[in-house]
């Protein structure tokens, strides 16, 4: 019998192969080269040879790769997804000098997106929110961590999760939920941050629990996570936060070290959490502790990149400590308004120090590992999801080496082309970027 | 009579009218709310009010650019467009610490695009080349000025050029030719680079007047360019190079500071040169001399991005003294393999302290000044080349706020449409990218 899709003839296979990758084994890409994919039923079948696999199956599709390179679809495993409105006029007011407290003062910045974000219908978040997934997927992202966070009350949140819950019911795009309440203190809460985190621990997360367990069931629960930063959450209130979080069975990740190493990435790994995102701050001794950990080290280069600052995660520390390193985007209102999972590559290799190969491990099976999803995406084995980009280069190496255009061709989304000669060929509103 | 196509109801209509911008008059937008722009036989008729160039024209076609906003196309004024082959591995080895000097003693660096550029049938020059052309139609470059330099001989460099006439006629992409046989030292010419310079002058330059002469009299005169740097010719065989090419009526361009300070800036000024280049090491006087001449002063930002240094083109300085600044891509495969426009605008904003508008400008009106065109494109006036854009943003500020992904939905080109939804819809090759 026919299988559904073969893709063929690549000049290289770069299967990722063999789980996530740490320290200094990060880059094994796994290349078969006249290589081929075979997919039936939204999962690989097999992978190798393009001779061999053409010998042993029929498919009823065919994707011809010749002079090309077949990867795994991008995983972005942090992202702030689900927003109103913009602040493209706030980025104006910072070049044009003005300052971020300024901005604040004049209601600016994130608690902006805030009253946009509570004041929009499920209907226009949602329609916001798609207009971004696909250019994620023209760019290549196949699956993608998504927070709630610009709500900071229970029913804006829960409003937010259930957008997430829906755009990945929708599809194409795979979305994988995170409650992160505790983004910033809400203005019901000025001057009062334990009143706030005992609100979360005592009564969302309590809720979110009951809720999931009732609409949602069959469902992995969301992660849990919380920004602790001079001006968010401190260590102390993160580690009750996030303790809370655990005794509720909440899987969890942290926002650590972004501006001030607060010793947000030492707690992740005491925690057990599932990754610790940012890390450009981070001490010596919390490198060390991820290092010896099962948590991710999640950079998001888009970030200082976005607003400017010299510094970034400090790759080869993390590396060398032998910790598993990731790559995400961080896709945000204030920061880092970027879709490109590619352009996080690019960024890694040159303010990070990462190999191109380097950089596409860190943006496939270690990212599948940042969001627990390592034995469904980011490799490609059979069993796995077939989730599979075709470049238009001829080698690996042009990821990193090429930036600010697109390179990828074709997105096979579970076995469906949903990208092809580099448009979105699937319908999600009326707007094609 | 109905007119060719009306763009019409959009949110924002940029004309950038009035001329090229100096100094601190750089941002000028010339915004019209819901503006229409009335296109007739490739050129602009009306621009204005919706409802008023609705009410005067009848067209064929109509674009709705509700909620959208529409600008000039892009012109890119500094790229070397024609190159065979790729220089990934080089990058890799890079990234893994070889040195730049240990790269070129293996036969890397610039002479290994020289050696296949050179072996190159001008065929596959132009298929190569074609799928680079693509892409930056679809990032929104309407037109771009295309350098020789890799052929650093009579035959490879008028072959380089043949191709970028032929790729000009073939369009829609409109290319401005410069000669560069002086782009470095060729190897038959090793310690020699007097020889050089005198070869250039003393054959070339005529031979290349005597072929214009004959073949495209009709055609303006191509710029000729010199990379006046340490390592390839310094300031004396700059000046050299420059004043013969005037001799023979050829206007001048210049690659000035990149890595040194030479004086290349001050000879563009006091040479009448239509532009300097790169401008990173500019001393104080250069760029005084500068904002007291006619050159545009053209920003490379992708440059010192690709190569992870630190120091970018001192915007505000040359800004201050009145100068005429542009931007450009610099494509080229050693240092900056990137075909978009807003890519260097957001490093624009971020390195070089542009705000968006500024940023705009100099991607526009200044940018076609840089390359003599300053009175058929680069903004949206009657009479001028209908090249535009429609941008999937609701206010102009998105351009360098945003990065990473594309922002053009439709590319309009001397009136025809040829990228639609954000892919292109015209056939230039086999790729669609």
């Amino acid at each position: 019998m026919p299988i559904d899709l073969l893709v063929h003839s690549a000049r290289q296979v770069l299967t990722l192969a063999g789980g996530p990758q740490r320290g200094s084994s990060l880059g094994r890409l796994g290349i078969i080269e006249d290589g081929a994919v075979a997919i039936d039923a939204g999962k690989i079948v097999a992978v190798g040879d393009s001779s061999d696999v053409r010998g042993r199956f029929q498919a009823r599709d065919e994707l011809d790769a010749t002079d090309r390179v077949v990867t795994p679809g991008w995983v972005d495993p942090h992202t702030h997804l689900v927003w109103a409105g913009d602040r493209a006029e706030e980025f104006e007011q910072r070049q044009a000098g003005v300052s971020y407290m300024d901005i604040l003062a004049a209601g600016g910045g994130i608690l902006s997106t805030v009253r946009r974000t509570r004041a929009a219908s499920p209907e226009d978040l949602a329609a916001q929110t798609t207009r971004r997934i696909t250019r994620m997927l023209t760019y290549g992202t196949t699956t993608a961590e998504a927070k709630t966070g610009y709500g900071l009350a229970w029913e804006p949140e829960l409003k937010t999760l259930e957008v997430i819950l829906n755009l990945d019911e929708k599809g194409p795009i795979e979305l994988v939920p995170t409650f992160l309440a505790a983004h910033a203190l809400p203005p019901e809460f000025e001057g009062r941050p334990n009143d706030y985190v005992d609100e979360v621990i005592g009564q969302m997360l309590p809720a979110l629990l009951s809720w999931w367990r009732q609409q949602v069931p069959q469902r992995p629960r969301p992660f849990v996570d919380v920004f602790c930063e001079e001006g968010a959450f401190d260590l102390a209130q993160s580690r009750r936060l996030l303790e809370g979080a655990r005794a509720l069975g909440f899987p969890l990740k942290i926002h650590a070290d972004e501006f001030a190493g607060l010793g947000g990435a030492g707690l992740a790994a005491e925690l057990g959490a599932v990754s610790a995102d940012h890390l450009v701050h981070t001490p010596a001794r919390d490198i060390q502790a991820l290092g010896a950990s099962g948590t991710v080290a999640v950079a998001l280069p888009c970030t200082p990149f976005g607003l400017s600052e010299p510094d970034y995660t400090p790759a080869r520390a993390l590396l060398e400590s032998d910790a598993l390193l990731a790559l995400a985007t961080d896709l945000n209102p204030g920061t880092a308004w970027c879709e490109s999972m590619p352009f996080a590559m690019a960024l890694a290799c040159r303010k990070m120090g990462l190999t191109p190969a380097q950089a596409i491990a860190a943006a496939t099976i270690n990212a599948a590992a940042a969001i627990g999803r390592q034995d469904q995406i980011g490799s490609l084995e059979p069993d796995k999801q077939a989730d599979l980009l075709i470049l238009d280069v001829p080698d690996y190496r042009h990821l990193g080496y090429r930036f600010g255009a697109n390179l990828v061709a074709e997105v096979v989304k579970r076995g469906q082309i949903v990208v092809a000669r580099g448009a979105p060929i699937f319908e999600l509103d009326n707007h094609s970027l």
